[in-house]
């Protein structure tokens, strides 16, 4: 259930019906990936095989730190059916170098060591040394035949303590960057960023009310469904082919050039369908090994990560402690903010205390603040992209800590916002300045529920928070191919993660004027269609709409020239109205021509009808969350039931809104989820106690009520049809939505996270 | 071995490196695709497959020509583990209507009915249902258990016999089209055509010598190494996936529709490569009963033709009757030619007679003919194209006959061939102009030879013969996409029959100034890049080649913009020389920047490069071929070696020289085998009997000498290097070639073809 709220006069920037309106964007069309989904035909990253594959099997540390002294495969090597065996002795040392091609900056030295560990395993699950095999049985056999000697060495996992200046050392040379002075020893600390503004003291000194509390929160697992999977082949002449579930192939395609040392042509990677991502496929794992174990044995190698591998080795978000200290006015007015961040980044640095720290005040007008990150290595698996990557960790600090103050000052929630909020023309905290945002007219939608004056009964409590992403846009590249038949192929380089077939093929149907049903969308490999950036930032809908837009734009032209020719007119005397080219030429009396019967003539009149643009999308608009949660805590085992939940966003126009109220409803959960159960266990050597669905408690549909989304739509001028990315924002405010509703329910503030039954019991006095 | 003629002043049209000449074209770099062919890795039609894939196959019938009385599928659909069983009954009845969709024009009822049988069948192994089962040996069993009652009719193969009016009837309604009247009955007779010009009996009364006679040819198949495959898939929302190996994946989504009666765009067809084609995978055989079966059991359905399917199931070419009467003065001028050409069709019309009458006086300039084909329907597999479909037949006919002439004047074959050469400017027996045309310089090419003057021993003969074919241009689509590290991927959407990866990557690697290793030429599925007609014709490098071309011009227009956006100058004060952007704007002094140093940058210069064309080519350029060839009959066994043998080949410029020459020594080895060895054999039943290379006798290394390979460069000014096709020609000249060299060893004039031992004993009064 959703309403779709208009703000007058926010009408989508640019119809291309402009008699009639939009016909499809807007409407919600049965999607285009359905069927393959709920029928089993999509084709997953395990879904692939090559002739005469193998398998492939990682050995991983069983320590959390520890040097890796030797290690002898000559046993593994030796067993029948084994054909490569692989360590980071047959991967090139690379230059601490990072690589901003188009996707998030990346460290190739480090990523290419936590591929594959060289002379130290920095966590649990780290790679040392992979096998390809005639069966999975025996890479089984050949792993336990592969021994490595290890020193281990002391471990260092808590983000505070690995700051502490004696804290074991994960890294011999690093040095702490950002600060106002090279620090003369390495530690754990890869970096500090500041972001300020304004005269904090005097801020403090003229706030009537200060709040001021620590928050902590636990690493999460973005815990898609889809372990990660690939096939890959190395042929005799270095020409490579990855098949593989990811968010980006040409993530993948570069990535795995740069960690192997060859050239990006040489590889030419096939995206298979994802089965959810979250920000975690942005970065490879399994490819490069299997790359390099067919380079060593001359076949296919095909690898799949069980679910005990994802959660050990590959990255989860950061757990951090978040510092907040608000001051305010007796009548709301926030008059000064100090936030400090301290978030893991895992074996190498890296955590998103970047965009953690932009966001962190980024829904607030606020004079003085001051912004304080902290990028910590500690000995767990490097963190990986989640869900609007920082966001929530700082929002569940601020969020909490604007709730307290509401409490303190006695004020409503919502219009304690309102009276703070960032508006058109205002700088936000981050830089630049706000333009056709949405935010007060997405608090207004959550104040004017019925849900937000609802009565609550006993142990029942309710909270608000908001969040704020950036959306980006970036390099995408699309082609629009019509068919003879007046059909057209939509092609993109951007996996699918969350409707961007659907979205595609109606932005480029709305454009040509055509039924949806006749537009069908494609994501190509990376040898068929140009450079694409992965799909994330939430930039899909946005940046490769306008390409997927601007080539449907070009097939018009084009059709309107051939209109032209047909009807023996000037091409200005063409004009292309409903999916019509209608002939305005003085003296001519011709039927408007339909894209399908120009199509049908389109051998006579030129050849091919297609459109193809290369672009890198600017002004993706930042999206607003606000958020609306009721709990009941059973005081007797500290059990915490979601009653009800309402997700109001800045959308700016919902091109299928089912799904982008799928994507509120996903953030809701997943957020939920971060809230109350989920949380990496490490026990005191250093081992995850918990890697398994069983132990990792993900919320599961009876865990949640139906969450209402409420689509607010300010359009995005900078896009044809108004869009904005979506898919970010509603991860950011759940985590303090539950924990103000949790803290009025049992009438006590909590700030660590989860609020597991045993917290709550505690916190109860039980 | 090969010399390159260069006529003076026919370089290339457009050199894109002005002032350095050709750096690529021209040379011969190794294949891309080499490495994957000669290691295996190559994946051809049936190296794919589909999770949860069935096995299909066909019942065939067993008869000539029968009526289908009924099938009784009851026991199949019964046993375990078969999944579906189709008939006739599963397709749509199409209209009598022809697809012209850029394909060689294909009249789809026919199809239809070829793909599967409906009332009646009309040849040995024409399909009448087909099964999907969990395994082959199921598929057999299966196909056993299907009953088919059939009232076997009389059977007529030969094609004169066909014509007689009172031969068994195929098709109860089929009127010959193209006579001066329409005819009041049905016959076997599909059409006539006729070209003619002159007054023929004026040129014959003015002749001083005639030579007359009927010459035969059988029908050969192509002989492809690899048989038919595919996977087809037809999920449960209508969306189809087909993997195959053809010759135009856009030819078999087109066709899958049409028979199967669906859009296009349900459709998405990948090419597997191609093990040889020689226009026989120009049509579809399986994929429609591999989709069917599919949609009807809800699995994907892999089916793969044996070598047996292959003979007695698909396309050969016609055998055919060529009658030719020719009138020349003394001194060797032509006076008249009256050709006439019956070729069978198979089961359905379309024989490629009219191809073999717009060729068969192509190379002559004579005052008057008249040149008249029929086209007649058999109870044989319907012919495909084959290899300059048509040409080999009427050329065998008209080249013999030239040769008879040459003894009775008493001329040298070359000296009379180039006394009623066709030259530029004079209007070809088919119609046009020729402008542009090699056929002189190819004539005297063999002339000069070395091996034109050298002795032949006893027994031994030599034979010339020249040949033509018109070469075609048509729809094509190509992207090229550079990639960050400054690599190019270049898209087609043209399987690689002959070497068009390895000219693509050479033009493109050329026009962008760049190593052609740097460029990775990519044959892409039908969702991944515009439309491109089938890989036939001989049209690749020209037409397609002209699409890479100019979508590499796009990119260095967007280079250019690029380099001056990076310098701050005026696009205009850029020029691309030698791979580079070299700024001239005054007043700056700018080191030239690379493709690869742009393409660095792309992402601050506004995103991806890639350009993109579509194009219908025009202009491809008619190609000449002349053949030279020694053989020696063993008067014993009347066996025939070919001791020696010369083509000279008007091939426009050579993109890939070495590919050239593959396709000039291909073309001579398949046409000495139709000379020699290779015909259908059927019996007395209608039924083949030799349907397998141990009987169907092709040549094999040890058959042929080293070809030596003369290509004349007479640049075609329509293409950016020059290029024209070049894969036909070499199949026209070999069969009179090969028998103008035995008649003369043995003294007899040989006009029936295959020339096979019992043959020559025969005529050597053996």
């Amino acid at each position: 259930m959703s309403d779709v709220l208009d703000r007058p006069g926010s009408g989508p920037a640019i119809g291309h019906n402009e008699e009639g309106g939009l016909k499809i964007v807007g409407t919600r069309p049965i999607r285009p990936d359905g069927a393959d989904k709920v029928t089993g035909r999509a084709a997953y990253g395990a879904d692939f095989n090559m002739p005469g594959q193998l398998m492939g099997k990682v050995l991983r540390s069983p320590h959390a730190h520890a040097r890796i002294v030797s290690i002898d495969t000559r046993k593994a090597r030796a067993l029948p059916g084994v054909k490569a065996v692989i360590t980071g002795a047959d991967f090139p040392n690379l230059a601490d170098e990072f690589h901003d091609g188009g996707e998030a900056a990346s460290n190739l030295r480090d990523m290419a060591m936590n591929v594959m560990a060289r002379d130290k395993a920095l966590y649990e699950g780290h790679a040392v040394a992979a096998v390809a095999a005639m069966s999975n049985a025996i890479a089984d056999e050949a792993l336990a035949l592969i021994e490595v000697t290890y020193e281990v060495l002391p471990h260092v996992q808590d983000v505070e303590a690995a700051m502490a200046p004696d804290a074991p050392l994960l890294h011999a040379h690093l040095i702490t960057e950002g600060l106002d002075e090279r620090p003369d020893r390495p530690s754990n600390i890869a970096k500090r960023n500041r972001i300020a503004r304004g005269d904090l003291d005097a801020g403090f000194a003229a706030a009537d009310v200060i709040v001021e509390r620590r928050y902590t929160t636990k690493a999460t697992h973005q815990g898609y469904i889809e372990p990660h999977a690939c096939v890959a082949a190395w042929a005799a002449d270095g020409q490579c082919s990855v098949w593989s579930s990811s968010q980006g192939q040409f993530m993948v395609r570069t990535y795995c050039a740069k960690v192997l040392g060859i050239e990006i042509s040489d590889i030419r990677v096939t995206p298979a369908e994802i089965g959810g991502g979250f920000g975690g496929k942005t970065v490879v794992y399994l490819e490069p090994l299997a790359l390099a174990l067919s380079r060593q044995a001359g076949h296919p190698v095909k690898m799949v990560m069980t679910r005990d591998e994802c959660f050990r080795a590959t990255g989860p978000t950061s757990g951090g402690v978040i510092h907040v200290k608000l001051g305010a006015k007796a009548d709301g007015t926030l008059t000064a903010a100090d936030v400090e961040l301290k978030y893991q980044a895992g074996a190498f640095p890296g955590s998103p205390v970047g965009a953690g720290s932009m966001t962190a005040l980024a829904c607030y007008n606020i004079p003085a603040f001051r912004i304080t990150g902290w990028d910590v290595v500690t000995n767990t698996p490097k963190v990986a992209a989640y869900r609007a990557p920082g966001a929530p960790i700082s929002a569940f600090g601020v969020e909490s800590a604007i709730d307290e103050l509401a409490l303190k000052l006695g004020m409503d929630p919502i219009a304690l916002r309102e009276k703070n909020a960032v508006r058109d023309g205002m700088k936000a905290a981050y830089g630049p300045t706000f333009q056709n945002i949405g935010y007060v007219e997405t608090l207004a939608a959550i104040r004017d529920t019925e849900h937000y004056k609802a009565p609550l009964g006993p142990n029942q409590g309710r909270g608000v928070a908001v969040g704020f992403w950036f959306n980006v846009g970036g390099e995408s590249t699309a082609a629009v191919n019509v068919g003879e038949d007046g059909t057209a192929v939509v092609v993109t380089g951007n996996p699918d993660i969350g409707g961007s077939r659907a979205s595609m093929a109606m932005m480029a149907a709305e454009t040509l004027g055509i039924p949806v049903e006749r537009v069908r969308p494609i994501v190509a490999d990376t040898a068929s269609i140009g450079f694409s950036m992965l799909t994330g930032g939430s930039r899909t809908t946005f940046a490769t709409g306008m390409a997927v837009v601007q080539s449907a734009e070009k097939v018009i032209a084009d059709l309107k020239r051939r209109a032209a020719l047909i009807w023996d007119v000037a091409a200005e005397h063409v004009v292309w109205r409903e999916g019509e080219a209608h002939c305005l030429a003085p003296g001519k009396d011709e039927k408007p021509l339909s894209l399908a019967a120009i199509a049908a003539q389109s051998a006579r009149t030129g050849g091919p009808i297609s459109g193809q643009t290369s672009l890198n999308a600017q002004g993706a608009g930042p999206g607003f969350a606000v958020h609306l949660c009721d709990v009941e805590v059973d005081p007797e085992t500290g059990h915490v039931t979601v009653l009800r939940y309402t997700a109001a966003q800045d959308v700016g126009k919902a091109i299928h809104p089912a799904y982008v109220e799928g994507q509120i409803q996903g953030g809701v959960a997943q957020g939920v989820g971060w809230a109350l159960n989920e949380e990496y266990i490490f026990g005191a050597d250093g081992r995850m106690e918990n890697a398994g669905f069983l132990d990792y408690r993900v919320p599961v549909a009876s865990d949640l009520p139906m969450i209402d989304a409420i689509l607010v739509e300010v359009a995005n001028p900078r896009h044809p049809f108004g869009a904005k990315g979506v898919g970010e924002a509603p991860i950011v405010p759940p985590l303090a939505a539950v924990a103000n509703a949790v803290s009025a329910a049992i009438g006590h503030r909590m700030p660590d996270l989860p609020l597991s039954p045993p917290k709550i019991v505690a916190a109860l006095g039980g």
